[in-house]
């Protein structure tokens, strides 16, 4: 009888225009959003604050950004990376309309690209993945290149497909909803005076705090986001392993250093979109994780003048004060205690 | 002035036909929920959306059966097992009306056996626990027995009376409802094709996946479910104990395999029934739990033909991967990394 | 340019007749409150029940008093302790309005005091803050004075402003909601008989539990409370700091304290006042807390049969299992195990 366990996809298995819809819809609920706070302690008003959500047009406070994209990304692993070597990178990042609690998310991918690496035994796919609610909506939208293992080496080589992908998501890409108006955004309750106009292109701000991460913590938030992958959950196996340790979810990283990110950009109060990331090294329970940003782009907004959008470097890096900016050496090679280089855009009031 | 603090029951204070109406009252909310799916990572679409609970005939998605069956048992704890050495079995477990966010649950018990070992310093006590909604539909319905300590090696011994347990609950006890319509049930979302006409008696899958319990994690899982027996909290005292650490409650162990058994058995949407279970030896922080099943039995529901149920072996073991599917060995004793030998009946579409 | 991030006020910042409006308003959910349980295990019915709630008049379980009283603190962390050498002291807090689920919770401070100390490197300041929902009604108020650091040690010295405070609540200034009525109380759901007219002044109750800390569970916590003082979070720093390790935020004793009171003061629903209360000592991840309590007053509620209230003394320990009830030695010094020495008042049905 045939294994009724999945395996995953392989290398092999993948070719470009391949649909995946992805397992376990999800609903998001206002414990979703309790446990994310409790893992990150994020403190944007926007997130925080139904009343505070409603003076800007909401109809409640949303979940946080960054809550979507970890339950969207986290229905793709069965399917696309359960036998990945690396998540490479990411682009095209665009956050649709917003996600409340009792919304339902579903995710689906399409394959934009596939390359065999030249040791034959693993290749780089590319997948552009959907996220929708219940009304068929989008609410995020994200590529994503995985190198995964070939099953079998001597598998056919498919035509190699590399996708062109924007360097960032043009202004006119983001998805901004009409009944939004930031007039009566109130940066005393949003814990910082410093608006859209206060930054600059070229300003780095070091984030101050850092934190401390727990086995027990990202186990908890990956499971939240029903991510699977075995390398964040089996002390048993992973005791074997590269590293010895369970490696943690990039997309802890992430989070944190959004949250952090809140001392010094306190109203960079929703995601517009994600330009790129890379995850530049593994990171393990006990690591102190620090951030710091730097203001790559200030982008008008078509036809709004009360919001301004910022292009921002989000870089973290683990038991580093992050006070001196580490990023590359002189020789272009990232600095080993950096963990994330991200490049998102956020919303400010103008 | 006497103790106002409970000591709980001693063996010598049941008696067969007593009556325990338990203490507090737990509403559930989706807050629970969230935790619940935080701390095993359950990937069922059913107890996962809203939506897809709805193309089913349910009003939303129920939380998860062994949530339930966690809040109902730990109502009981502080009256029957405080004083308990070991809780030896499980029979006769109905899973009643589901339960949804927003419900309040309250639990009563009937003694419906006493048997004091030949020790003289212990006896086996036997309950009919029932868990009721607000509307005092009944929820869940099992019987337990537990090895309880006596107050006093000296007091009266009181006759002896054993319970007769079905092996297994009949198809015809088994709770499901009218509305309940699995025509529509979608086998993408939920992650399989296979259905209950594909999986045979006799049948074994292992459930490749293995997960490593972190202290904090099983404490947050027992005080959710207000289970409050010391030995799982307390490792002031525990350090001087029998195993030097604090042991994890059986039930959560019950969980995790629960939510790895989704790998080969994404379809068995819905707990119908608990025919029996064995805590076969303990666990503690740091252990990683996998888990096999074993198919049963094949159980034709009557007057319906959307669905059927499975009766279903469910085995945890602990730093074993579970591939060769470890129970007993030859003299019919339990493999020493056996932790769970748990029995029940799972409902699957047509 | 100046930097974005905040350094938080220095002593001398504080004056007399300051107001400070905290940022970051915050919704709470049954989330939170399921956090709560998962963190505390608490068992009152009153916070756990729905139905239980409204057999007293209540719309709904509120959310518990001390989960209220941490989000009211939690925002005021960053204005006015950010550079806090220690929390010396509560006073004058009073419980309002119920916390219920879906409320947005603001939280300003107006500085009652100021005293310099005489090392000149630091001062205490008086701060009585007040949290409110989103009616304007209030929730809870209380006076807190800590030790704050001077930015400049040669600031100048402001005038010395210390506040008379009163040494506990007055009955007539407890708030007990007009509609609640506590002819309903059910004792056998609530888990004990003993009502308000069993307790006398002077008795002492060991409540026997204990509860072992892990790091991921305080953090957690303090996070979901938005409390962002370093030290709770940050090992990197601390593990050069003056205990090598991350510091446990004082209200997560408060409320395993409170959660193990359940056990002999079942009743003792609903905190009205927070008299005073000191954090003795410092706790660490792997202390085993433990609690007790004596009843220092008894106070008849004006105009009320069915409630009375009682003024506890609620002692928490570490590794002490609390039977013999430690507090201060001979030279009336506290025991160094004691890390909790806290004044509160209580309701119950009468």
């Amino acid at each position: 009888m045939k294994s009724k366990t999945r395996t995953g996809n392989f290398f092999e298995d993948f070719y470009p225009g391949m649909v995946l819809t992805h397992a376990t819809p999800r609903t998001i609920t206002s414990g979703d959003q309790a446990l994310y706070t409790s893992l990150y302690g994020s403190r944007f008003a926007f997130s925080s604050s139904d009343e505070f959500a409603r003076t800007l047009g909401f109809e409640c406070a949303p979940v946080d950004d960054f809550l979507a994209f970890h339950i969207v990304f986290g229905k793709t692993v069965a399917d696309i990376s359960l036998n990945a070597v690396a998540n490479l990178g990411y682009a095209e990042g665009i956050l649709g309309v917003p996600l409340y609690p009792g919304d339902t998310v579903s995710t689906t991918s399409v394959v934009i690209g596939v390359k065999e690496n030249s040791n034959g035994k693993t290749g780089v796919v590319y997948v552009r993945s959907t996220g929708r609610n219940q009304h068929g909506e989008m609410v995020l939208q994200y590529v994503r290149w995985v190198m995964v293992r070939k099953r079998d080496v001597d598998a056919a080589v498919p035509v190699v497909v590399v996708p062109e992908l924007s360097e960032s998501v043009a202004a006119g890409s983001l998805s901004i909803p009409k009944e939004v108006n930031l007039t009566g955004y109130d940066v005393t309750l949003s814990g910082s005076a410093y608006r859209w106009g206060d930054y600059s292109v070229g300003e780095r701000i070091a984030h101050v705090d850092g934190m401390t991460i727990e086995e027990a913590e990202h186990q908890m938030a990956t499971r939240l986001y029903q991510n699977t992958a075995k390398v964040h959950f089996n002390q048993h196996t992973e005791s074997q392993g590269r590293f010895g340790r369970r490696l943690i979810y990039g997309g802890h990283i992430i989070s944190i250093a959004r949250a952090l990110s809140f001392n010094g950009m306190e109203n960079a109060f929703k995601v517009a979109a994600i330009n790129g990331g890379t995850h530049v090294a593994p990171t393990f329970a006990g690591d102190t994780i620090y951030a710091w940003s730097e203001i790559l782009e200030k982008i008008e907004v078509p036809e709004r003048d009360d919001l301004g959008a910022l292009r921002v470097r989000l870089v973290a890096a683990k038991n580093n004060s992050c006070e001196n900016f580490p990023l590359k050496n002189s020789e272009g090679q990232y600095q080993e205690d950096v963990v994330l280089d991200f490049d998102y855009t956020v919303l400010m009031p103008n």
